[in-house]
């Protein structure tokens, strides 16, 4: 196993399977990355809603570093992601962009609030009146590249991951994507100290240590998949099927067809066992529904509904 | 306080507030209701899947106990419902019903499962295979009267509540509806010994007991609220604003301008604030997606973010 660091220089604004990798990799090798914020440093802690009403777009925004070539991995192969560490964050910022957002019509006016760090485990958002935010870092972008040619912004999530905002996925936790090009071509960025469920965060750069790995026995993963730590769900652990689509319904369709075909490649059920199994024991979660087009839902289910198990 | 009872035959297949009560109580007492499976006993614990077949529609289906009318109850009132007690289920049974359901269009054939369910806390779905599924009852069906006159089916879930199906309003919680007439008019069915987050369940008769009060402190209580107990959640206590619409983004939407009005109007926070903590610390939860033509979406916060609270 080797250790290697990507710069944070080493960043690109789309997922595009021709730019060259940044570093080439052995299967099971660990990487830190040194990632910059989604505003691609543009905004810091000194920043006030002018600097945000300053930016007249979001150019730049929400850089993914990378590509990292991992040997080894080959079209229909799955990527398995072990998000291993991340360095505890400073200082981080919420912002209303006039236009983004799942009530962007009611709040047109921008906002920004600059969050400070530096307690152990929460961020106050109002000291006096007691109200605070626990804090769980993770990075809102993992992804690798699509098969199909051309530039693809970094903002929507895709099956290949990408901006996929999913709040579940701290350390501890496990990604599995589905590689479609030679060497995967993985990226990661977005650092986020805490998010709801919606997609909007406490931004900050982030450094995330991950380790990658080659599987040649998880053909189901079709979309994201990822596999939750006790230590960040306090409710237990869950092995979680993702669906991405432009039309949240079928979103919701594809999280549910994904778990039920992970549940008979992994524990043997038959199809309606599966689907009954998913109605009467699984989570439907939004994961993402602000980087438009797309939206990532999640069906979760918990480790401990499910007898022992194949899937390691 | 007193205390009562709804017999099973005091039931309805619709939201009509011109059914004549059941039984009126005073504010603070206590009902028991007897509440039929969905299936209205149509579906027993010796059922296969040729009793579903010979279903040849829902007539029947998802009956509601009531209507209790509760006196000083008036329109722009809240109802306080605190669930206090459910009878542990003996059997249940889950269905697929060709047409509905999420992937109803992949799973054309019906299908039948019985649970037994005399295991403490969690019924098997696959004894051999160690998979079980934990037991958390609750009524998928509470709910009042609307103000507008008709008979308005028992299967979709209003912004008066009805079939909300959120698994989450167990023993403990406390669920919060707008009255839009005098005396509320209250009902209650479709016993669930536990359900995903989808809205099919292991279905079950159920006898349950709940406390009804009437609130006049809560006047932003425009669909259903509630509050969760420690107990059924083991990541901890939320306090919940639901969104009920035929448009699903739009029921999201519903949900988090009604946690900002809740999050302005007990704690004092201004609408960007409120805004930005549904962002960072917020679930947001799919409850339902089943009972169409509407789907209900939670906006959850932790309490443990809430510092002291003006809610009671």
């Amino acid at each position: 196993m080797s250790i290697h660091s990507v710069r944070r220089e080493c960043a690109n604004l789309a997922w595009d399977n021709s730019i060259p990798p940044a570093l080439h990799v052995k299967s099971g090798d660990e990487i830190t990355f040194d990632c910059a914020d989604a505003s691609n440093g543009q905004l810091t802690a000194d920043s006030t809603v002018a600097t945000l009403e300053n930016l007249t777009s979001l150019t730049g925004f929400n850089p993914v570093n990378g590509p990292v070539f991992v040997d080894g991995a080959q079209p229909g192969d799955t990527l398995q992601v072990d998000v291993l560490r991340i360095e505890n964050p400073e200082w981080g910022w919420t912002g209303l962009f006039p236009g983004f957002g799942l009530l962007a019509d009611e709040f047109p006016e921008p906002a920004l609030k600059i969050w400070k760090l530096e307690q152990e485990g929460f961020a106050w958002f109002d000291e006096k009146k007691g109200i605070k935010v626990p804090l769980r870092p993770f990075a809102g972008e993992m992804g690798v590249a699509q098969k199909k040619k051309g530039a693809f912004s970094v903002v929507p999530p895709y099956h290949t991951g990408g901006n996929i905002d999913t709040k579940h996925i701290t350390v501890g936790s496990t990604l599995f994507l589905p590689v479609e090009v030679e060497g995967a071509l993985f990226s990661i960025g977005d650092g986020h100290a805490a998010q709801g469920d919606g997609g909007s965060a406490i931004e900050t750069p982030m450094k995330v240590t991950v380790r990658l790995s080659v599987r040649k026995d998880k053909p189901y993963t079709k979309t994201p998949h990822f596999s939750t730590a006790t230590a960040d769900t306090p409710s237990g652990e869950y092995y979680c099927t993702t669906g991405i689509d432009s039309d949240v319904r079928e979103a919701m369709r594809s999280a549910v067809r994904n778990m039920i075909a992970f549940l008979v490649a992994e524990y043997g059920l038959d199809r309606v066992g599966a689907y009954i199994l998913c109605s009467v024991a699984g989570d439907l979660r939004m994961h993402e529904v602000v980087d438009m087009p797309n939206y990532v839902i999640g069906m979760m289910m918990p480790k401990s509904v499910l007898g022992p198990s194949n899937e390691a």
